[in-house]
């Protein structure tokens, strides 16, 4: 941490800080300027709230100078984490291709379109159970059902499967028929959830808070793995922005930022991200592009009928022509599917 | 509902899009213009996802005309709500003011604070026993231990107590303690928990999320009332912007917007909104001078030693001359305390 | 200046970087701890990208621990800066009116309402004559004509003109016939009129950017006053928020910001914040309650009939009974109209 | 436009709104549902203010059901315009790549980079002469020697070039020397400047403003436009967002979005919006996977020495593995360099 004083500051101040930083336990350098005073201190106080020191008299800036995130950053692990879902693993030079439709609807639905998304290349079969709706009059999964039929329809297909858990309690339901635990973007810092989610032993898909910055999407992280959980998969999924022609706004910037800040792998979400069909497939070629290690992308055999976003599935013909777009993209950087 | 269609929208997909909307069991009213064609779908389908007909062929754009949220209406219920906890009423000419600690931190910490605020005016006390914090390695709350310590402190005062709750499986704990649940900004859009709330009978305080609009809040406001819960206060707490020097922007242009839409109660916290302590005594008389029912303030008998957001507690005096600045304001807008 | 070194950097590349700042003249003082190590470089280079230190090999995060600005700050000045016009001041603890109507639509117009306004306790009228309007097909102001006659109607009424200026070419026009010069949002980086405004000798107004942070509005303002021109009055209109129900978010928190960072004055435009006349009344409340120096509001004899923002115009009668309230509050912050 | 009366509207109330709107020439449809009464609105008034109709009693919402602009709209001109300058032509199937440094710093190192980026592939040679810092303390470029040196290099190398404009006095001047003028972030809602360019007949490149809509920017191209210039590239070059590990967001969704609203080429800004060497690689391989029709790229022969943006600029050899890396991609959207 490094205290800045004001250019004016009185000595007694300077000295209070210096006697605030000693109590818990910083050591602390003074550096003494021609316009200002600068204290530089030592110290392993990860939880110390930045403001307390400056709200004390003549002080003009408090710096911290590690990272709040410690298990999630690469200064911790240099080498990138391949987390391992069954036979599939996410991270490295191997892309990995996440879809499904947004809500698992009937059994048969979820099988139909599972061997299509196989066959074009998906390794990773999505669908929600349990559906966090902003309105509470609209549908809101099938529950333990959905959970089972998408389990099925992955196994048949070689594939893996992917739902979102919304509260601690559907944890052991989830752990049961999935194998990745997905964590929704109002539920980022939830942090109950997320302590509980450290306890486990399987791979948890952590999407961006919709106005959360990288920093905070890292610290969630550390919240899991801070519990002994390490397979982590991050996943930017667009954030808030003024822009009204899109649902949100992917940050692709992220996918380098979080590169060379963490470990951990990233995927991005392009479907809703954009909110719009029309908008997904250049997004996720952009993503691919930028580096991800992946992509999560809705599809479905029918979208008019879709019973949750359909604006935003793929037809399977447009998700087969962008498999085939995306070999392409990932010569270009290095990487095969 | 009404869609606009596209000024080039051959008579096909006009077609096709009034047979969505009647299949949906909208009565469909077709106007024909120079340029254009609109439809106006009437209905009740609350949860009808928009963006289904916008991905239509040649839809340009589809505007809903009913609010999505129905009993925090103020067209449902034209009069304001009067939210009573014990003896203490929110919303109406009086005006209510909720302080204490970020944190319970002990026994005697609690009692003596909270006769401090009584004296001064207070009729609420605040002091959180289950802290979200953002960084896994902070102090984490006393629990129930908190729980109990704070309904002491504030019958022995005369005042009923508010704390926030976390998760649902804490709701029982708190019902049994404390008289106002408080639901925090992070979790405003934590559906499973909003859904719980709604079948208790104690108020419940919800915060603003931080990048969340007045709609989304109102419509958090909806899924409590939906269950059955009509006593919801509503908080603004400030919204996330660019600017740096404060820790939040204290929205109270939503004290206005709230009262024209809503016959909810509305306070304001200018605590977290600042994070600073010299920024929230201008800001509470601010809120109060925009039309607010009161105020959820953060005060320490000692903020140096304070073991969560000291930075941003007042100093007992600093509160008592803010209740008599307030005193002057509460004139100017027709209300007392 | 500040240089915090990665826990790993080599000592080659620290001394890389103390290598560059002696280059361009910093003293450095290096600071070595357990983990990391920091260098204090103290030197005079305002105009220095702290980015050219960051992408340096090691480098972990540049802190820069001077303002950017100087002028406008409350180091270089602790004593309130008062603007004068004529015979009215701004800043200090008189309150100053700025109203009018968004457009000067025409002679009798103008003096019909600078007559209202100067009985209700108005002291400055405003009025545009060059309208900068996001679309070019609505109606762009009287030009010289408006400035005239704004001129006339303010001094029959004792009150001092304030008049918006949307280019360098039209500052000589302005200057004969206005007293206070206004620099729009739109303009705020502008710093070609900025630089051109800092050679006048008449005070200025500078709006706050739609999205600038109060940094870069201290930043703009310190343009003008590096020019000589030291008559900068700030001030705070609405930042662009992801709210839909107002036109901008009043940032009322950016007063008592300004207030320690700053000597210069700020008054607040609650008209153009929100957008709507019936927000105007609350917001205007809030901002003397939150300490501002004044008002800047838009007043029209018939709203409905104006040729612009009518909308946000409040009319004759709100207005007087909005001064009757501002009394009361300007009592509680220790002010007088 | 449609205007959407309150459910509980009374008669009077809405044979007012539909006498306002007949008085402004708009012919009204009246359509009463169930609950509400819909005013369809159909007239050519683009200057309308929208707002002017929401203030009216017992009116709840007002929409806009044609684009503010019309001139760069794809209802207006179906098919993509191709803009040229010289023998260079953006837009259609080709792209282009326009590079070079920040700040033209002199004669001799703007021909020594203009040889290295010609030789690897670019077309359009950049470089600022008149330079808008945000600092009034920083460099401030080298005025008409930096358009001629710029201009020189660019024929040398069969080159076109592209530089900014700040304000309308300078027109004449660019005029004279370069081939594209540049309107910055900062000025694209400076309308005087945007209605002076309207008047020439050379290509405008226009960027996007920091925190501009997609509509505002395309409002910012109908300005110049409407005097007559079609020529207009529009340019993404990040957008303001909470996010502080990148300078900017760069919203590459506002390709294909733009594609689908306008028939105007659209090229990407890598170097400003990330602010940062390391992440213009993948953000530039990422713009050409979402369908732009070129960069812009800052690159310098020596960024340490850079006296503007070094750490934004590539190095020469990054900036040719670019090219081959972005000849693969583009193949993958079926496009050529």
């Amino acid at each position: 941490m490094v205290v800045v004083m004001h250019e004016t500051a009185s000595e007694e101040n300077i000295q209070n800080v210096i006697a605030k930083l000693t109590k818990i336990n910083f050591d602390v350098h003074r550096s003494t300027g021609v316009n200002q005073t600068v204290l530089g201190a030592v110290g392993d106080k990860r939880g110390l709230d930045p403001r307390e020191l400056e709200v004390l008299p003549d002080v003009y800036k408090v710096v911290q100078i590690t990272e709040p995130f410690k298990l999630a950053s690469r200064t911790f692990q240099p080498r990138d984490t391949i987390v391992k879902a069954g036979p599939v693993t996410i991270g490295g030079d191997k892309l990995v291709m996440m879809a499904g439709p947004c809500s698992v609807e009937g059994r048969d639905e979820i099988r139909e379109i599972a061997e299509v998304l196989a066959n074009a290349g998906a390794s990773v079969l999505r669908g929600g159970a349990f559906k966090p709706r902003s309105s509470p009059y609209s549908f809101q999964g099938l529950g333990e059902e959905g959970l089972r039929y998408l389990s099925d329809a992955a196994r048949e297909n070689n594939m893996v499967s992917v739902s979102e858990v919304m509260e601690s309690s559907q944890i052991p339901l989830l752990l049961e028929h999935i194998d990745i635990l997905q964590v929704g973007a109002r539920n980022m810092q939830n942090f109950s959830l997320l302590r509980d989610l450290g306890k486990i032993r399987k791979p948890v898909l952590l999407k961006r808070g919709l106005s959360a910055t990288i920093e905070e999407l890292l610290m969630a992280a550390e919240y899991i793995m801070a519990g002994g959980n390490y397979d982590v998969i991050l996943c930017e999924r667009g954030i808030r922005t003024f822009e009204k022609y899109t649902r949100n706004t992917l940050d692709l910037s992220a996918v380098p930022v979080v590169k060379k800040l963490s470990h951990l792998p990233i995927v991005a979400d392009p479907s809703h991200a954009t909110g719009r069909r029309d908008k997904v497939t250049p997004m996720a070629r952009a993503a691919i592009a930028a580096g991800t290690d992946g992509l999560l992308v809705e599809v479905h055999q029918n979208p008019e009928e879709a019973m949750s976003d359909g604006a935003q599935s793929l037809y399977p013909e447009q998700f087969q022509r962008l498999m085939q777009e995306l070999d392409i993209i990932a010569r270009a950087v290095g990487k095969t599917w």
